[in-house]
């Protein structure tokens, strides 16, 4: 496909102004502009149908992590297999800049082979729902209460994090949520976290919960967001904008089913939000090997419609796209493709081209045509792009064509090229080239 | 992949209760419960990069789109090429339950082709915002009102459906908004629509701008979500939420760069918060097939974590998610995968299975094991997943073999087989097997 595209000069785009309906710096509860990020690709990531991470894969895509720029790195269980505690011992040995976190159940158990890994902190979970408490582990909430701060002032007397979170919140009770969530902050948990496991959550609903639990904790507060529904990505913006602090994601959203918040669409939406903190923190020109390097341990592709790595997120097509973004990216463009090392490209090989693109590619050849000769010749190409799908050879030709016999000397009175019926027009782009 | 999964029986599926955190009856602003869909494959999707629909692949979407149950089908403008109006006047004649639409600029030019196609109704869009008023058409806000007027009355003069949308709405000044949307609401559209042509806006703005049109307009309103920062399903949703009552939506949400919102995406947070509606009016089963025919209409994959028909939407790995799922899917599943002629899958060939998903495949294999076995044997399969990748035949092969050595009479005392060491782990799964 790529030679089918126009390149644009990146010069041409400017900055997006302060968009009217953007964050309200009057929103006093808003960590948009100063969130963390909780990398999971080697926890969450692990649960995802293809993965087989080995040692050394682990150790490559911890250190792409760390060097990408996010804040914590969060493992596997140690208690998951033999394997799983020595992979947690050998990146805590690595000296990475990011904080390593593992993630266990809410049992001593548990907490008791996390804390001898070398981790920072350790991220304990479980269940709060009616639906995990009868088909999960069958406890009830003063049991969960007594395990949450055994396991709690244990781990804290090791001087390391500590994070509890409830699992499936969104379907727990409000009330025993709200209980259990005041408990652990009384004792000092460093975070506690939101988890909307089974992705049922929608951001009105996230940012009620949010909002109400803040008023309850003076702890930090972390969310996490399945995908089932397709929302993970406006969740974890909306637990910010509700004051939420740190966002769990994965490299491309891998995880249980179709996934978590992806790293790379965080990326796009915080990005949209606010640049200079997005920029000033993270590496974005690492993003798009990053996605390769998981993409290729877990055998899938990157999915054409990615957020700013999809093969197409900055081709733009239609003829009144195009002539605008000629004039200024920013006209349909909230994201800037070289903050990513990435290009735009006008695709203007193709029937619903306009006039205004040819007219750039006329002038990419170094030809000569007036306006009203341009508009002419992209109907021929409009013409034959009805017939079949073209490509830029194609209409190249049909310019080159176009331009030589409008400055060819002629007997006759037109001053366009004779060739207008579908056949000369096919046999045009069919024939060898010698120019 | 396949046979690695086990398949569960789809009888274990209870209906998932109210959510106490779902769409409250009392919102009377919400159409959650009555949208409907303007499905724009064969418009907004033939702006995708690799698009190029033949006439008789159009003809062949949009009777696939019909029978699917969409409300709308949307196509592109008869003015963009001469097949375009001649393919648009083809679909307007095939008898379709759908209400078809055609797509074009705010121009006389433009609407006095498009009434002739035969089309129930045409949807108009201007660019509002300053970007495109002064990069795209260049014209200042009266003369898009003059334009707009001009338009609306000569399409609802011939007796068919009339909408005016914005564009780049969320990036347009509100007060210009709302004076346009008030004016033609008053001369009688039967919709208005909101585009967020950028794909910047988030779920909160989303809703206090539908909210503010409601209050502004008796006339439906129609919302339009680009995908860019990975937000068009949420924002679709919140804005139903908000009283709008039309979605554009398009198969996989193919479209110009990374797409708007995706039909697939929208149906599976539709039916987390309302399956009776969604049930009855759309036929889910034929959700993979529509998305296969216009995956290789373009070109693409089916992204491996598309909700719902992605390869692993309905599959689950880690241990303690296959324990509860097994006794009650609703613990990890918000969807119902036979609502799509889909089935569920617990992966337990890997390190982080658990003994429930492994009592589970004992007796599929109809064999005899105590819990105490299980674990001994589970914590076997667990200790070769940490060597590398296991496959179903793997997990198999080491249960029958430590099935068989547990009845096989012997002299020692164990109650075990005594082939504890890698070595024999690794030989036993890879020497042919006789039974």
């Amino acid at each position: 496909m790529s030679d089918s595209y126009q390149k644009v000069s990146e010069e041409q785009h400017k900055n997006v102004p302060v968009n009217p309906y953007g964050p309200n710096p009057a929103d006093y509860l808003s960590n948009v502009r100063s969130f963390q990020l909780i990398e999971s690709t080697l926890r969450e990531g692990e649960q995802f149908a293809n993965a087989f991470f080995s040692t050394e894969k682990k150790i490559e895509i911890a250190k792409a992590l760390d060097e990408f720029g996010v804040d914590y790195i969060e493992l596997t269980s140690p208690v998951a297999s033999e394997q799983s505690r020595a992979d947690c011992e050998a990146i805590c040995k690595l000296g990475l800049k990011a904080k390593i976190l593992t993630h266990i159940r809410c049992h001593m158990d548990d907490a008791k082979v996390a804390v001898e890994t070398g981790v920072d902190g350790v991220d304990v979970v479980i269940g709060t729902s009616q639906f995990l408490r009868q088909y999960s582990h069958g406890k009830d909430m003063s049991y969960i209460t007594k395990s949450a701060i055994e396991v709690i002032e244990f781990v804290k007397s090791k001087g390391i994090e500590i994070r509890f979170s409830s699992e499936d919140s969104f379907r727990s009770d409000i009330v025993d949520l709200l209980n259990i969530y005041k408990t652990v902050d009384k004792i000092g948990v460093n975070r506690v976290g939101i988890a909307d496991t089974v992705g049922c959550a929608n951001p009105r609903q996230v940012y009620e919960l949010v909002k109400t639990l803040k008023s309850v904790v003076s702890c930090e507060i972390e969310c996490h967001f399945h995908n089932d529904t397709g929302c993970a990505i406006a969740n974890a913006y909306t637990a910010l904008e509700a004051g939420a602090k740190l966002i769990d994601v994965s490299v491309l959203g891998i995880g249980e089913r179709n996934g978590i918040t992806p790293l790379g669409g965080l990326m796009a939406r915080m990005i949209a939000a606010d640049r200079d903190y997005v920029m000033s923190k993270y590496k974005l020109h690492k993003l798009r090997d990053l996605e390769i390097l998981v993409a290729e341990a877990v055998q899938v592709n990157v999915p054409f419609n990615n957020p700013i790595t999809g093969f197409c997120a900055f081709t733009h097509k239609a003829g009144i796209h195009a002539k605008a973004i000629l004039a200024n990216p920013s006209t349909y463009e909230i994201l800037n493709p070289s903050d990513f090392g990435l290009t735009r490209y006008i695709h203007f090989a193709n029937r619903l081209t306009g006039w205004n693109a040819i007219k750039s590619r006329v002038e990419q050849l170094n030809l000569n045509l007036t306006d009203d000769q341009i508009k002419e010749v992209t109907s021929k190409i409009k013409r034959l792009g009805d017939v079949r799908p073209l490509n830029i050879d194609d209409v190249d030709s049909i310019i080159k064509d176009f331009h030589t016999d409008v400055h060819t000397p002629r007997l006759g009175p037109t001053n366009g090229p004779a060739i207008d019926e579908e056949s000369n027009l096919l046999d045009s782009v069919k024939r060898p080239r010698l120019n």
